[in-house]
């Protein structure tokens, strides 16, 4: 299943990679797909094999360093 | 001694920390220190015990994946 989130604050490719190994590390991710707008707000799409919470992937977002829009 | 350049490219703090590490690995460097302008030109001092090259200094931050503005 896929869950998309709008994060906003990443500017570069390193802060793709914080936000999709946080993310990855969520328990049952398959894969994460950030359509970076560098300083706006990025679609990232979250494939997993169950239903996440919205929580769960703020909190997520939030320890990588960037938040949720 | 101190060694001061231009690096243009940096938007974050994890830009910042790229460089800062390639410059680290120069022989003889003690110290980095970037002033971040995020996606402009970012001065970087480099405190060092010998003289360092502008070669030696744009392949480091070229490296990191940015250049000498």
């Amino acid at each position: 299943m896929q869950t998309t989130v709008n994060v906003s604050g990443m500017t570069c490719g390193h802060c793709v990679m914080s936000v999709t190994e946080e993310l990855t590390g969520l328990e049952g991710v398959e894969s994460v797909d950030v359509d970076l707008v560098a300083g706006g707000v990025s679609p990232v799409v979250v494939t997993s094999t169950r239903e996440l919470s919205e929580d769960e992937i703020e909190k997520a977002v939030e320890e990588a360093g960037y938040s949720v829009a």
